[in-house]
Parts: structure tokens; C-alpha cells; sequence
């Protein structure tokens, strides 16, 4: 009577799986746990599962659903995407790749009703603290494929204080019922804690002043979807450049594209700070400060306007009002800009950009919204059955 | 290179469009922002939606999904309903094809396990404040007509204070997720907000002290479906009569049919007041105020009880204690009444009506609460895939 | 013109009814009340529904939609469950049964991508209290097999103290929008409070101090699936004996084995009470208290482990710390421990299992979890489209 089942005895190693894949196998098996998953192959969707023979003995089946002709995205190599956890895991291959998908979904989204792409598959929105906009972005663009979600927006109970469970417990737990966690967390890191901890993909939608991916992609991929390119671009990143991961993560994003060149303007008190200004210069980004927003404004492809958040001049609130009244994106801000160029915002907004501004085709920022829809549905489908 | 669409290039004026439709699609377009949207037509199902042809050009593709032949609802007029945001917009002929639909979807969710008449729609419940009963009901008529629901009790996150959005940037960015707006605000006259703003269909779930049109929907036709008609009726309103939404949208919608009379029964503190009154006056509606429950209930085919609101007596608990218990509606009020009359209320009930009511069959107010779920199915159908 | 139906004329006495739905039909019948319901058969699926036919008459139809040949559990019984209000109501044969069924759930979780099973039918979600992790599991079951959820974890509000609602009247309403309520409240008893007035199935999701039938069920499970028996097994119940209703309950259905012996380690401010003792004395169940853990677990099948709960020694919190670091089950434990045995707890844990426990095959733990997920499905099925 066996006790626990061996890696080997499966013959995973005969399979084309993904590195992840295969360690979390391993380990899981190591403890017994393994809930049923599909892993994302280069040329198909795999399921496989843990079978009990006889009393406690198991082994593992692994099928191949569903086989593509392999698909190069970029000199030869495959396409593997396990989890999303920070900006920095896509290259430019990668971001190209997800925007293609991106791009297949908004056809998918605006021709038919009702995709079932993602038909019996079960996503959980962890989420530790309430983000009602991104939360219903990513539970639209499971729908929208015809899977399926579990909500939930008070996660801290899992793990409160007074029951001390750890994040790792949490994962374990909810991994069991569901394909896909997108997560949440007040905490930086805690995604990471997670990917490591789960044998399914794992979104980061955002951990505490650290990173928040999804929005970063979706910035990329709205420049291109309304510039037509990324290279050579010119981008003005405007408002609050110090403590918006925003625009930190977009400016690191455009760092993997040729001759782009990059203005910060912003009020004094919210510069950019060193390190991204330092990256960019590493990476022979031209980069440039000014503080006159017409004169940027007229040059650039892209004015990348953002909110002064309050909240961060708790103790100075006339340093608040000056800083938020400085650069404000209004129709003479339009009339300076090129008939091409467009105006974005990661949104919600206050006055910063006045609302006659929107009425102009240059107005992007609710483009770049829904933009965000076609980006989760990329990703919720290679993480979930692959390119 | 276009930079920006013209409706007119899009050959709409081609087909037959509700008016609404045709705007929102001509302001849309002139911002370019334009989610795919469905609109329905009163001979069929169009879907339409902007195609990108090259970089920033585009142009709209209409396409008429399912064509019926066109139903004459009276007269030969069109159905045609885009929003629903209150009670005066409903007109006898409206009312009467909407209720035909409400039958049908009554059949449709006792006769079958799970229609797909709305597969691959989803409806977002915008709730501003939390209405557990109203979005149940709404969530529910989504499912049992197979369509999908994005949840959220805590909108009023996206426009927080702190955070300064305002509804109409939040119902821009919504839309974009989702094909329908089920929205609860706390402010009069944000559902009409909404619905000039947004490209894709509203319904008013309430919005603070202003209209709850679909609780007015289902009380008319709760009353038709239990009496057989609404002409040369007789209804008792009786209870908190100055501050019910329901019992003043009740009364205006009543004053639409012919030979109605109303008694209104109420403690003094909470009596009808003059506007509704007046109105029912001006449209030829006999009403009368009556202070004996007994007498009125013996002549009514309907006695409506409505629960006197604590909240509205916050200091002046005695008032509250004498009015609360002035007018019962127990088993001695339904010996008094006709065998064919029924007892209504829009619940929650306090003990305004005593339980030992519940089991005659003349009690009709759970009927009443489950009749909301067939109105609200009809109005999505309605709303979504039209006649 | 009818003004009530009357039972006797649906013949609905010549169709093999499970007794609750006959009551409840001829009830809900004399209040024309009657929801749309399926009554789940020994031998296959019925729906009935009421049919108006002219003006307030009425008669009930009901067809058999699928029909099996009745499967004999047990010396030829048939299966009936209409509710899962407590652990009380699971006899030895009705835990086989459903057990048998959470082996069947088990393969389609983990074969299939999406069970059609319970296509088409709803269930609410009815929390009187968060339960994120309840609610999950049971959210995920319904998922799982094709069925549809309506959620809220606020549902005080539905009965607030300033509205007043009763459970019976908030149970009336959401039966008109579902097929099943799962429940959490707070209060003991509520659970079977609301199944004597629901006219669909009630599952017990905890109702405060008193029960929670799926955990002590799937507590079982996990010991029959990792065991391979449960007749003639040693279990060990560690930690809060006293205030946990986990082991209590599974202390009561073990009772309904043979041969079965169990341990009691805890300390002496939390110990197991005279009632269940007593229990299982007079069932014949021997049992003995240790303050030896590692004694016991070097004799038992089972060391289930429990957290000491914090907010149970308010007042005291030496005694707590105490307490708290008495028994924990480490490397030491498990060493001591047979090869075949396994350490379960019903989550979430704090330190009172060691994390490097984990990774041992042993740790039965998150499994037990999962099995949760199996009882929930096989639950939910058996009550909406019967065995």
C-alpha cells in the first residue's frame, strides 16, 4: 500500500511542460495535494490530475485536450506565461505576444455574444481590500470568455488578527476551488508569496505600494492600439510622478522600446524619483524634466496625465491645493497637441483633466479603460489554455 | 489617416433606430469612445460596433441579428423602451405590453429549468447603497433568463469622496464591462443622470427619495394579475402615506386607468400629501380619506399596507408608537373584506399586518415580491433583446 | 371562479412525493403561495407548478422530467433529503450514500471541464454573518456543476432591528428568486426554523453556537477516503474540546461506527463536556482522556487537531497562552505517529500544527478542505435533482 506517489512514476518528464508546471507537480505530490489543473502548453491545453489506486496509492493522468500547431511568437520561442505577477517579467516579446491576444478578444467582445473560451473554468478575486474598478474589470473579462467567478472583496477575514491563518494557508485553501486566483493585497510582495505557494496562475491585481501589472500592460498596449507603434514615441508623464506606480511601471515599460524619449512634469513637492530616472538612463532612454506642460504637450504622442492624491498631504493641505491646481489637461492643452497625439489617464479623475476635454477624439482615457478589459481576457486565456 | 469617425459615413439613418440609439451612437462617435452595444429594435435585434479600418480610422457595421415581424402593441405604435428611470414614463400601452412579457417570462421560470434568452449579456448592479432584496431580485431575473451578473454593493468607492469621480466617469467606465446598468444611488435624479450619459441601457433601482419605477411596475401588475383588471378598481392605500415612494408611484400610475377610486388610510402624521392628491383630481380619480379601515377595507378589491417608518420619527418615538399601531390589517380586517379582494404590501412588514393573514389566500403580498422578479425579467428582456 | 386551490384536485397523492414537499405544496397551496419548485424523487426529477387557469383559479402540474430506476441504498430504502439542518439527521446508511456521491463529484471535478448537472438552477447564499470560506466552497460546488449562485454576505440587512423583518419573511421572499438557500446565522436554530417555512431545500451553513452539518460530514469523509474504513478506527480529538463545535459533532457521528475509540488531549480549561461523553458511553463508543499526545498519537488512525480560540479566554490571557502552546502538533508528533495515520484540522490554523508538518503525506489537512468541496457538490446535487 503506498503512502505517497512518486514524481517519477507519472512520466511527467515525457510531457512539454511548462518549468512551473512541473516543480509544483513535484512538490505538491511530495505532500499529496494536488487539486486538478490545466497547464498551459506551448501547443495545447493539458489537464491533468491525480488518480487514487487502490488505498492512498495515486498516479498522475495527463492529456493533452486540445492540440495547436505550435505557434513562434518571436525567433522560435514558445510562449510561457504561469503567472502575472510583476511588470518586469514581460519583455518585449512577451507584451507584443499579449497584445495580439488582446486584440483577438476585442473582436471577440464586440462580434459575438458570448464567447465560451473559458467555459467551465472557475476564477476567484481575492481581493484583501475592496477595488470595486479593477475587481469587475477582471470578473467582466471572465465572464466574457464564459467562465466563471467566485467574488470576494473582505479576504482580511480569511486571515484576520484574530485567527492569525497565513497568507499561504489562504492560497492553499481557495486553489482548491477554483483555476485562477486574481489577488488583491495591502501588502508589497504578497503576490509573489502566493505564485510561490499555488499550482494555479496567479493575477496580481495589485499589492499595496508595489506593483500593480495589469495596469501597466494596458497603458502599453493603449499607446500602440492609438499610436500605431511604441517605438520612437514621445511621452509626457504629468501630475503626481513620485508616488503613482502608475507611471513608475509604464516608464519601465517603455524602456524596451527604441528612441523613445520621456518628459516628466510635474508640481515640485511629486517628482520622479532617482531610481526610475537612473533605469532610464542605464537603458539610453532620453528623459527630460520641464514644467511647462504646452510646450511638452505640443511635442509628444502621448500626455499621460495623473491624479495628485490627496491622501499624501494629509499634514499639508495648502502644499495639496498647490500642487493639484499646476498642470491641468484642458482644451488649450488640446489645441497645443498634435491632431495624432492623445491624452490618457489611468482614472478616477478629478479636475485635472477638465471635462471638455472629452468630447475630443483625443480623449483616450476611457478607450484606455475599456482597453483594460481586452488585456485581462488575454491574459485570463493564456494563463488559463495557453496561446 | 482619419483621425476621428463621422456618423454620417456609417449609413445609420438606413435603419431603423430608436431615437436614443441614434444619438448616443452620433455623441459617441464624435468622442469616439463607443462600446459595442446592442439596440433594440422594434422589428428585431441589431448589434452594431465600431470597426477600426487602419490606424484610427473606423467605421460602424450594423447588423440585424434576429428579425421578427414587428408587433403592433396598440394602435400600431412601436414599443420602444431605451432606459427605465421612473414611473411617469410608462404610459397604459406600455404597461400593458410590458405586463404581456412578464407573463411569458412567468411561464418561461415555472415551466422551464434555465432559459437562454439572455445568454452572453451581462449586467452590472451598480449599487451605491446596499438593497439586498432589490438586487437579489435583479440578479436573479438575469440568471433565470441565462445571462450574467457583475455585483457591487459598495459603489460608492469609485466615486468616494476622497477620491472625487464623478457618476458620470464611473457609468463611462461600467459600460464598457457590461451590456446593461441596474444602478441604486442615494441622490434623486442620478438614474437620469446615468441614462444621458451612458451608451448602454439603465435601470433606476431607486435613487434616494426620487422614483423606484420597477417596485411601482410590479405593484400594477400584481393588482392586474389578481383582480383581472385595472379599470373600475378600488384600492385602499393605508399606512405612511407622506413618506412611501410606493404608494405615491402606486396612486400615479392608478390615476392611468379608468373609473379608479382610492381611499387613503393613514394616521394623521403621515397623510397623503396635496401634489398627489391634486394630480389624482386632475386626471378625473375619485379619492377619498377615510379614518375607518374596516368600512374601507369591506368596498376595496385592494387593501395596500405600507409599514410606518421608524426612521421618520426620530424624535418623536410617542408619535411614532400611535401611529405605528393605529391601522392593522388582521384576520377581523379580512372578514370585513370581499372573497375576491386581495392584501398587498412592499415589505419588509413589521407587524402592520399580523401573521395569521399569511395563509389566506387573499394575501397576496408574497405573490407580490415574486411578481417583482417576472417584471424585472421582463424589463431586461425588454431592454436588451427588445419585444 | 376559484378563490384557493384545493389540494385534493392536483391528485397530487397518486405521485411518490417525499412527505416535506407534499406538506409543503398543500401549505403553500392554502396560502396560494407556491413557488416554482423541483421536487427531488427517489426515482428521478419532478417539477411541479402551479397553473392559473381563468381568473384565481388554479391546479398544480407536475410532470416527472427524468426519470431512473430507483436506486436501493440500503435494504431497499430509498434515499430521501429535503434539508441538511444538523448532523443528527445522517444515519450511518444516508452518510454512505452521500459519500458514494462525493466520490462521483470527485471525478467530475477533476475529469471534466464543467458539469452540466444542475443547469439551470440557482442558489442563494443567504449569510447572516461573513463566512468567506464557507461561502466559497459552497459557491465553488455550485459552479462546479453547471448551477448558478445569487450572493450576500449582508443579509442582517434584510431582518435589521430598524426594519424588523422576521426570517420567515425574508426566507419567503428569496425562495421566490432560487432553487435552494445555503444559510449562515447567527443564532441557534435558525436553520431549522427557516426550512419549516421554505418550500425549496435549506442547508445549515453554521447558525451560531449550534450546528454546521457539511463540516462534520466532510470531517468523516476525509476520514473514510484517507482511513479506507471507519469502522474499528482510534481517533485522537487535540485542542479546544470544550467550545469547538467541529469536534463535537464529529465526535456524535462517529459514535454511529463500530469499534471505534476515541482520545481526548486538551487542557484542562478546555475539555470535552459530560454531554458528549455520556453520548458515547451510552452508545457503546469507549473513549479516555490523555494529557499524552505523543502516547496517543503513536495508537491512533486519526490525531485531529484543533485551534485554541483566542476570543474564548477574553478576560484571561494567561490561561490562553497557556493553553495555546500545550499540544502542537510538530515533526516530533508525526514521527511518533503510524505510517498510515493522518493529522486533519478544520482550518484555519495558527501555530498548533507546525508548518514543516506540511510537506509529510500525512498532513491530511488541505485535502480535508478540498473534501469539503465533494460533500458540498454531492449535497447540492442529492437536494436539487435527488440520488
Amino acid at each position: 500500500m503506498a503512502t505517497s506517489c512518486s514524481f517519477s512514476a507519472c512520466k511527467l518528464t515525457e510531457l512539454q511542460y511548462p518549468q512551473k508546471a512541473a516543480n509544483s507537480l513535484q512538490s505538491s505530490f511530495s505532500n499529496r495535494f494536488f487539486p486538478a489543473k490545466s497547464a498551459p502548453l506551448s501547443s495545447g491545453l493539458m489537464k491533468c490530475m491525480p488518480t487514487l489506486t487502490g488505498n492512498r496509492g495515486c498516479s498522475v493522468r495527463c492529456s493533452v485536450l486540445e492540440t495547436r500547431n505550435p505557434v513562434s511568437i518571436s525567433a522560435g520561442k514558445n510562449f510561457q506565461l504561469e503567472d502575472v505577477i510583476e511588470a518586469q517579467q514581460f519583455n518585449r516579446d512577451i507584451l507584443s505576444a499579449t497584445f495580439e491576444v488582446a486584440r483577438e478578444m476585442e473582436n471577440i467582445e464586440k462580434n459575438s455574444l458570448g464567447s465560451q473560451v473559458l467555459k467551465g473554468y472557475l476564477m476567484a478575486t481575492l481581493f484583501y481590500e475592496p477595488s470595486t474598478r479593477t475587481r469587475l474589470s477582471f470578473e467582466s473579462a471572465m465572464k466574457r470568455l464564459g467562465g466563471e467567478v467566485l467574488t470576494t472583496e473582505n479576504a482580511r477575514e480569511f486571515s484576520s488578527a484574530a485567527k492569525g491563518e497565513t497568507l499561504e494557508d489562504t492560497i492553499r485553501t481557495v486553489e482548491g476551488y477554483s483555476d485562477i486566483i486574481v489577488m488583491r493585497h495591502f501588502e508589497s510582495g504578497a503576490a509573489k508569496r502566493a505564485a510561490a505557494t499555488a499550482g494555479i496562475p496567479i493575477i496580481n491585481a495589485g499589492d499595496g505600494p508595489g506593483q500593480h501589472p495589469t495596469q501597466a500592460l494596458l497603458d502599453v498596449y493603449t499607446i500602440e492600439r492609438e499610436i500605431g507603434q511604441l517605438d520612437g514615441i514621445k511621452v509626457a508623464l504629468v501630475g503626481d510622478l513620485a508616488n503613482g506606480r502608475t507611471v513608475r511601471s509604464l516608464a519601465y515599460l517603455l524602456a524596451k522600446y527604441k528612441d523613445v524619449k520621456i518628459y516628466f512634469v510635474s508640481p515640485d513637492v511629486v517628482k520622479m524619483k532617482d531610481d526610475i530616472k537612473d533605469y532610464l538612463t542605464s537603458m539610453g532612454v532620453e528623459w527630460e524634466e520641464s514644467s511647462d506642460l504646452l510646450e511638452v504637450a505640443s511635442k509628444c504622442d502621448v500626455v499621460y496625465q495623473t491624479r495628485i492624491q490627496r491622501e499624501r498631504f494629509a499634514e499639508r493641505p495648502n502644499l495639496y491645493e498647490a500642487a493639484r491646481g499646476k498642470y491641468i489637461v484642458d482644451r488649450g492643452v488640446l489645441n497645443a497637441m498634435q491632431k495624432h497625439a492623445v491624452v490618457m489617464h489611468p482614472l478616477p479623475r478629478l479636475d485635472e483633466i477638465t471635462v471638455d476635454v472629452d468630447a475630443d477624439p483625443r480623449a483616450a482615457y476611457f478607450r484606455q479603460a475599456k482597453n483594460g478589459l481586452y488585456i485581462r481576457m488575454a491574459l485570463l486565456k493564456l494563463l488559463l489554455i495557453g496561446w
